[in-house]
């Protein structure tokens, strides 16, 4: 029987509210087992970057990571951001460890190749150094990931969270028994967008086609739910998807998606 | 016998001038056997507080960590230095991780008391979790340490480098044969200041002595040994100070510090 892991993703809602950070910090600290905390950046760097008189690049409405932005990216992401969660978790006595992908090699990546849109420093995942985070799990630590991966050769990328989140998921599923939790500000998957307590309980193959057909979940749900189902087929035990409750005990208001 | 650990500290001039560091870190992924990195922040942390429209606070000469300047501190040494540093040792098969005083708890400090002067987010060591830095090395990992600190109640703390680099070296020598480098842009303690190759070879409380009496080492210096003296006193093995090349092997130009 493999061991329990959780890797929990928050993202920039939940980082830039003080108060509802601290309250997911606290949650997250005393959620029971082995655990991986990977965060996204929020509206910070876009804010420095400001201040700074640099203007975020723009094509196609995609962010293009230009080396003036990563520079901040890095400076946020990789040190006020994931510097402050972890002496924040210190405080509530979970011995977390801040990492980045460059970090003990833990995510190698490349940059994206150059299509009809170059993304700059943007990184696509190549792997998970699994067997050296095992290690870390095992000396008591708690990973604590941004959203930063390297090329091996020097270079810093900027990779999506979400992305992280899932690809140390799938990687780490060798080893563990993993359930990979995306927390936002809504309680979880919608029947009805308006209504905050219409959560779909449970999502597998089958329902959700069920629920595609009938325009249930449409538009940015869909791509997001893809991801979960990749990772699933790739080995994730749960995906679960909620706000900061969804870490408290006996609680069900989330959506759980299994294959 | 104990194995042998060297414990490099690296200051703000190697870090601003790329070419500079790019040699250092290619001398220290080389250098034989366990090993950690200590950087400083150099003045990129004030230039980004003049670009951000933040006058930097200076009290009686020394600068104050204000909540601002904190920051910043944060962002450039912990996130823009330190994960640049750590992505191009990657580069050089130095598989390197990149910590804060807060990140696995490793150096626990307080807030300096307010004397005469307060100091503002200044934070004292109280000590080194030496042990678990001793399992990261265990594992072929080569920490390299920002200079931060934490309290352990959430806070962070601008600590400096040079004394993170001693108490470092310090704890570690109950369990290693510790060499502290401390690396400046001169290539030692010299003779006469503007004769760059007249560097004192060795030097022992009983020869710092002599050099004290004849007037030949004086200002700056002599705090900067004091501390040197005082880590010997503690348990490390010797210290060296000189330039990026005293890591070259088979080189003895540098000053050799021993009890």
């Amino acid at each position: 029987m493999k061991q329990k892991l959780s890797i929990v993703k928050i993202g920039g809602n939940v980082i830039e509210d003080k108060e509802e950070l601290t309250k997911f910090l606290k949650l997250f600290a005393q959620l029971d087992g082995l655990k991986i905390l990977v965060h996204g950046g929020g509206k910070k760097a876009s804010e420095i970057l400001k201040k700074m008189g640099i203007a975020p690049k723009i094509v196609d409405g995609r962010r293009i990571t230009d080396a003036e932005s990563l520079e901040v990216i890095t400076m946020v992401y990789g040190g006020l951001t994931n510097k402050n969660i972890v002496a924040e978790l210190q405080a509530y006595t979970c011995n977390a460890i801040g990492l980045s992908g460059a970090d003990a090699n833990m995510i190698p990546a490349h940059k994206r190749p150059v299509g009809q849109i170059d993304y700059g420093f943007a990184g696509d995942v190549d792997g998970v150094n699994g067997s050296l985070l095992s290690q870390l799990l095992g000396l008591g630590l708690t990973p604590v990931f941004c959203a930063l991966t390297h090329d091996g050769r020097g270079q810093l990328l900027n990779t999506n969270a979400d992305t992280i989140a899932a690809e140390v998921a799938v990687h780490m599923s060798e080893w563990y028994q993993t359930t990979l939790y995306y927390c936002f500000e809504k309680k979880g998957v919608l029947k009805n967008i308006s209504d905050e307590d219409s959560v779909i309980k449970h999502l597998d193959p089958k329902s959700y086609a069920t629920h595609l057909d009938k325009g249930i979940i449409y538009d940015g749900m869909i791509p997001k739910l893809d991801n979960c189902f990749n990772a699933l087929g790739r080995g994730v035990n749960e995906v679960r998807i909620g706000n900061s409750s969804m870490l408290e005990t006996n609680t069900d208001t989330y959506t759980s998606i299994t294959m």
